[in-house]
């Protein structure tokens, strides 16, 4: 295996800042496609990894799984993709391929684990994977996205993760037309949750704790809003929604948004909070609710999401950074501080 | 209207037993069945209900929705039974029939709610409904089912509310053939689910806090029992049910359940513990799982599921008492200490 070294911006220890430094990349293989990152979104697990929140992080780190950029180089066995193509990278690079989700296409929920984009084990090189905050990576043509022309590649990212992983559960449980379907925290993954359930066709509902989150509700294409501290608007809309998408990643109660649900609802989780979540039996039973989780989407269901955004002309709302004010920018996130997504602007890294 | 009176047992208080009393019935209009009734399920739900546990209980309350009996009378238009016909009553006597949900043949989730066997509006007498702990019930013929005529008729009487409410969620997950099912708390209704799941075809998973349950669980038809007590056990049979039927009604640890589903696998949860259950989100989010509810099951169903116990041969285990012996039976409910059900034989209220 031929490797050699690009930079990266990455962190050695929970509580350390990240900082540039050198990683190693495979040269490609058969069939590996080589990218020339471009631009890569800030997602909020990449700090909950870097700070090993969720544990088991491996060090050094580099995060980063909402990767555009231009392929530069491709294996001898490369078909999907050209020199110059734009091309994009999410979650995932990788996973067994021989278990029965992989073979339905459902790589997300392989049985083995799918390979994650950062803190994965990289069976090429025996360690750790590296992320997109780097500047460039080496993925299987399988695992690698094509990008429609016509979005802004920036704005285009967050797609890869928070476009997905809200576009899943609205495919997987149905919403389109004829439907009104509830939208709980708006955020990166709730802001595109807005804009993709409204372009699916649905009356989409979005349920905030904050007044001052009305309007921009509503630029983001919102039909209604119900102030969820308002008993009385919660009261009126009870049983009224067929899906909710709950992007809440903090404590919550979830038995207020079940509430909405009609009679065989769903809502999916797809925030992750710390803490169990009680839920009362009465708030499942008597109308036969289910209490579901989501994550991420599979490589056919992001290229399927990629398509449609170029179709409805659907990218997030961003803000541009350079790589050097990563720190800065985890800091903003913590505080809920973006609308709706920073994307690291990666010439920066380069230059 | 035209009453008439008979004999029934109730109680008159939360913290008073039940004891032999008189309760109006109505003489059949155009569209009802008159049935003498022979024998009557004891439920859980009669307890919680004759003591206020749920609230909302008007008294006089007399208890009793798992009704099997003779039709002695029928009004004009009845075309479904005639006088003699064995005939059974469940957990619901109306609905709105006008809702989304009635016109589906969902009565159960009727919007405006069904009218319940007992404690419900009684539109006729303007009263609360008065269930089978008495000597006949007037019920509109489209909610009296037809009673297999080969099976114990006593025995029976547990089907139409622990056998639909088991049969409902097993019917909707589509349990079938090639599955494995989980069933956990093997009580009234567990007993049934159990039987029930492995006629359909399903390889059966006893999942059970006790040892002591285990040689029951196979004679009732588990393919296999787990003792959720032991974690080695548990920890090798994570991700392997499709669905799990929990009918556990006090507080337990869903998330050691949910741990036992495949990807895309529900938990349906038909008991009803008092207080709210703490779930992860990693226990759904990882492997898109499913933590539901539901109740009873609808007249069709119902019937269903009769027909189907009818040709698979399958009752309830019960141990048949007087009704002057009710209120021993419920401290004995309480205690866990009945295989798997009471039945009353109606006639000690005849004599």
């Amino acid at each position: 295996m031929n490797i050699y070294t690009v930079k990266a911006f990455g962190t050695d220890a929970p509580d350390a800042d990240l900082k540039q430094m050198n990683i190693d990349r495979r040269e490609v293989t058969a069939k590996d496609v080589e990218i020339d990152i471009l631009y890569c979104g800030v997602c909020h697990s990449d700090l909950h990894t870097a700070r090993n929140e969720w544990h088991g992080t491996v060090y050094p780190n580099v995060p980063g799984h909402e990767i555009v950029g231009r392929v530069t180089k491709i294996g001898s066995e490369v078909t999907k993709f050209k020199i110059e193509d734009y091309a994009a990278v999410g979650c995932m690079v990788d996973s067994c391929r021989e278990c029965e989700h992989c073979r339905e296409g459902l790589e997300q929920y392989c049985e083995k684990g799918n390979i994650q984009t950062y803190n994965g084990a990289d069976k090429h090189l025996n360690k750790q994977t590296f992320g997109g905050y780097s500047e460039r990576v080496i993925v299987d043509e399988d695992f690698v996205l094509h990008v429609p022309e016509n979005l802004d590649l920036a704005a285009t990212a967050p797609l890869l993760c928070a476009g997905v992983t809200t576009w899943s559960p609205l495919k997987h449980w149905k919403v389109g037309p004829g439907q009104k379907v509830g939208v709980v925290g708006i955020g990166g993954l709730g802001h595109m949750g807005v804009k993709l359930a409204k372009a699916l066709g649905a009356h989409v509902v979005v349920i905030t704790t904050s007044p001052s989150k009305i309007e921009d509700a509503k630029r983001l294409g919102a039909d209604e809003v119900i102030l969820s501290t308002d008993e009385e608007q919660m009261k009126a809309n009870v049983n009224t929604l067929h899906f909710v998408l709950d992007c809440v990643s903090a404590q919550h109660d979830v038995n207020a948004y079940l509430s909405l649900l009609k009679t065989d609802g769903t809502l999916a989780l797809v925030g992750a909070p710390e803490h169990p979540l009680p839920i009362a039996a009465f708030s499942l039973i008597p109308a036969r609710k289910n209490f579901a989780g989501s994550t991420i989407g599979s490589i056919a269901e992001t290229q399927e999401m990629l398509d449609f955004c170029g179709k409805h002309n659907i990218v997030s709302d961003i803000e541009l950074i350079k790589m050097q004010d990563i720190n800065n920018a985890y800091e903003r996130l913590l505080k809920g501080d973006v609308k709706y997504r920073f994307v690291i602007d990666m010439a920066s890294l380069k230059n």
